[in-house]
């Protein structure tokens, strides 16, 4: 198998910005739709509404998945996009400090639209800290991405 | 809340090809991307190789959720797209009549450049039979549809 390509990889991570997002569910499979942003220190940043499913879920278990994929145009074969799935853990950011105030600073660089969300009490900011990955670079392109690897990735 | 928009729903379940599925990994969600086509009786199809860990894992544990957007094209708010997740059972189609021919057809009308998959031992297709769906239709428009609804939604 080919090296997988770091700078395809680095831009489908920095690039993107809506992802689906796995949890659990009473033991099942429940998958959204959520808007994410890199905190430029490895982890991921999702602001999430406590009235939502997904958010109900992960506070009751935190292990969840965040899948990540080049768009499709609809032409082509769509094997052959670059995708991601990042596996991990996802944590509420305390508010009431320096890390959030900059933690929102960098979700909106991302996603600017999101601001009127802020107001909302329901809505707070998530950490979702990847343990492993898997790459998929095209069809029979597999790469399982090691935490250090992964890591220095995330990192703009 | 305002009823949702059947045509822009239909649009979304028609139009799209490329999904986000989630299977059981051991009890952790483990999400992939796959290809998908309409069967034309109310099921999803699905073209899966079996040294795939998503197709291990539905084979243990059936119950599987498929998630479908809109494209994000990175312009103005993500959270206006219309999204849906499909939950429902994930079942291997027999290979060898009629129908698996018929199904067979109807993936690669919707996906022709996967015809080459099909002279791989490995691949096969499966049929995913929704039980209910989550569909949001942007920001605050959030509606769950009945089996019956969602039926009629995804025969053309």
């Amino acid at each position: 198998m080919k090296p997988l390509d770091e700078v395809r990889l680095q831009r489908l991570l920095q690039g993107q910005r809506w992802g689906c997002l796995g949890t659990l569910d009473g033991g099942h499979p429940a998958l959204s739709w959520v808007a994410c942003a890199l905190d430029g220190q490895g982890a991921l940043l999702l602001h999430l509404s406590r009235l939502a499913r997904h958010t109900r879920n992960l506070l009751v278990d935190g292990r969840v998945s965040l899948a990540l994929t080049e768009p499709d145009d609809g032409r082509g074969d769509p094997q052959t996009l670059a995708r991601i799935s990042l596996d991990g853990v996802v944590e509420p950011l305390a508010s009431d400090n320096e890390a959030y105030h900059a933690a929102r600073q960098c979700y909106l660089a991302h996603l600017p639209d999101a601001e009127m969300l802020f107001g909302f009490k329901d809505f707070s900011l998530f950490k979702l800290t990847p343990q492993t990955a898997r790459y998929v670079e095209g069809f029979g392109s597999s790469h399982r991405l090691a935490v250090e690897q992964l890591q220095r990735l995330l990192i703009p």
